[in-house]
């Protein structure tokens, strides 16, 4: 058989896609949107019925290759996800390695597949956690993940242990090194679908930064404090937020969000003291994410001196993701794998304007991605919608990505 | 001895109130300050000190007048309070009724000290929530009371069981009546110190009504989602928390406090589809509390039109309290008493900017209050505090006010 013509079981992946959602972490019906929460009982089912561990590694024939070609993602959600972030990618490397089981195909170099651990940093603050590490370029070292507690108080550590995931392997890519990673993913955002393309070849990721802002005002009574003697941190948080929007929208060079705000208050009689928010700033370059911080910071001091009424507010910055620039050979290969499928017309370079584990990943061996369309660009959503039969396409693309790179290093080529 | 000439013991009053504080519910040192919830071991501790009850009845030498003569506050505390607010009347009562026993006064009506269950609100939703009862006249009965939920789910009633104070005396003044009201209690607000006064003599309770506000937009991902394309739930959350204060100060009808807020994510990387927040809405009359409303909804309802984004906003009225117009028997016996220890001069009429329990027992019997001055007008806040000079003029006025009305109803005039 020509390896070109190998072809994964459409019906088979989207089938699995779609089952293993609904056992472990599907909301209540009639929403497909899932919670599973990284190291959650249902991530712990997910992972244990999908290989026991989260590099799963196919042996290849050339036994002078120790380091898979890796084929990489996450399975954990958001709070209110869908079935495909994440999701998708890992069940494509599942679909990959048994299209390569089934065919009794012999690769030159091992391949592995990945499941990277909390991706979306929702349970545990710090997204792309586990490939951070991996990379060993994360400022947030092993120890320091560990460390990091959910809502509940639980350490990210104790967590692990709970669910039988600490391991023993070096979660380094030293120790534990790749060939190359690819990364099959949804766009999760509108662009391939308003192009009226089918496959984006991903050639970096934006550059992001978060910044955590704490307002302080003067705590008093709602009732008996006049209006012109407050400090009120809340209405001074509230300003500054929309700032944070107008900031991007006039600038144009990016996109700013506030998704959590804590007031120190829970009484409803009360002049808030202290609100905590944080901000996430994306653009192309990381240039443009320092410009944009700074177009939201003088805001915030214009604001606050004009009508901060004696609040303050500070900021600290808690993680960033440096732009990442994609291998050309990956590049190369994933391009090569989606003109057998589609025709050019189909085909769109861009840009990730999402962190992925890719990005890290990135840092210390080649690394590319494919993208399918999202329905409407909707994704941290039990909305979030992929067709089964991009779906497919992804997963086909992502296979013979790996063929065409294994082929590669067996040439002599990369 | 002259009842006119009875003296409280300003010495022990200030210093049980004091140690009565710090033993139970202090905020760690060097604050003074208060955190002590509604229910909790704090508030129990405290309770068993005091009466074991929360109707501390001594008796008349009238056996024809059953209704005892009330002297109440509250002893529960905001999360971050001081030392003064109800605690000081709860205690300034026991002071009275101290005094009374050491000097074998015998009162025609019998006296009661009373301790009013959650006033504050902060912890079970629904501030002077015990008295509301007791006067039948709130919105909220014992039932509903019972069922209300604190932060970790547990109930109200559950939270009195288990502080063995849920008790079998009805809470209704039809059962367990009081010939009048009076109450001490801190300006919590800056007018008495401003104007350089010493007493308060409250003559009302402004109205106030709560509004719960829902926004809903689209949960999105922060990084893809364009920043045209969103419907950010927070972002108009925050428009229209300026707009509340905004609205207040330039009507000028009265105060408007936005003190919780709550958004449905907890992820940085997702935009927020849900947020909520409870505006809290005091004037001098009811009818101002409804003009302000409406500036603040016809505002609201202009930020969603032009630069909502396809978000939207629900309200939900939850919680009022009607203008009070307290009683002029009460009020006389209260001006009469403060006469005795201050100049005319020193004396203000005032009405009352906070809620209060007296706002409910001045609907089913005659009531009145005394209020003695804040430092800077702060209240809610560790910092609050009134001087142990104001704490005693208070408490004597209290003693003098009871008697005063002892005696009239003694002579048959009120």
């Amino acid at each position: 058989m020509q390896m070109a013509n190998l072809r994964i079981n459409a019906e088979r992946f989207n089938a699995t896609l779609q089952s293993t959602c609904s056992k472990w972490g599907a909301l209540a019906a009639p929403s497909t949107g899932m919670c599973r929460l990284t190291l959650s009982q249902e991530d712990k089912e997910a992972r244990d019925w999908l290989v026991g561990n989260i590099f799963a590694i196919r042996k290849g024939a050339d036994a002078t290759k120790k380091k898979p070609i890796g084929m990489g993602s996450h399975m954990d959600t958001q709070p209110a996800g869908g079935r495909y972030d994440g999701i998708l990618g890992v069940q494509a490397a599942l679909e990959v390695l048994r299209t390569l089981h089934d065919n009794n195909v012999q690769t030159h170099c091992p391949v592995a597949l990945v499941d990277w651990t909390n991706e979306e940093g929702a349970r545990f603050a710090g997204a792309m956690m586990a490939s951070g590490v991996w990379s060993t370029k994360s400022s947030t070292p092993l120890q320091a993940c560990w460390d990091v507690r959910d809502n509940d108080a639980i350490l990210m550590k104790t967590a692990l242990e709970d669910i039988g995931y600490l391991g023993s392997t070096p979660c380094d890519y030293r120790e534990n090194g790749l060939e190359c990673h690819f990364e099959l993913h949804i766009e999760q955002g509108p662009l391939l679908e308003r192009a009226n393309k089918s496959v984006g070849v991903v050639t970096s990721v934006q550059g992001m930064k978060w910044y955590a802002i704490r307002v302080t005002g003067i705590e008093g009574h709602s009732g008996t404090t006049p209006m012109c003697d407050r400090s009120d941190a809340l209405v001074t948080a509230s300003r500054l937020i929309a700032a944070v929007r107008d900031a991007a929208l006039t600038t144009g060079l990016g996109v700013a969000t506030v998704g959590v705000i804590n007031s120190d208050t829970s009484s409803q009689a009360t002049i808030p003291a202290g609100v905590d928010f944080i901000i996430d700033i994306r653009c192309s370059t990381d240039e443009m994410v320092d410009q944009l911080a700074s177009a939201i910071f003088k805001a915030f001091d214009a604001i606050t001196m004009e009508e901060g009424n004696g609040t303050a507010y500070e900021i600290k910055r808690t993680w960033g993701l440096p732009e990442s620039q994609f291998h050309q050979t990956c590049i190369d290969s994933v391009r090569a794998s989606a003109l057998k499928e589609v025709n050019n017309d189909q085909i769109m370079d861009m840009k990730s304007k999402a962190g992925h584990d890719s990005a890290w990943t990135s840092r210390v061996c080649p690394t590319s991605m494919i993208f399918v369309p999202s329905k409407d660009g909707i994704s941290h959503n039990p909305n979030e919608y992929t067709s089964p039969e991009h779906c497919a396409l992804g997963a086909q693309i992502l296979l013979q990505s790996v063929l065409h790179y294994d082929e590669q290093v067996h040439k002599g080529v990369y």
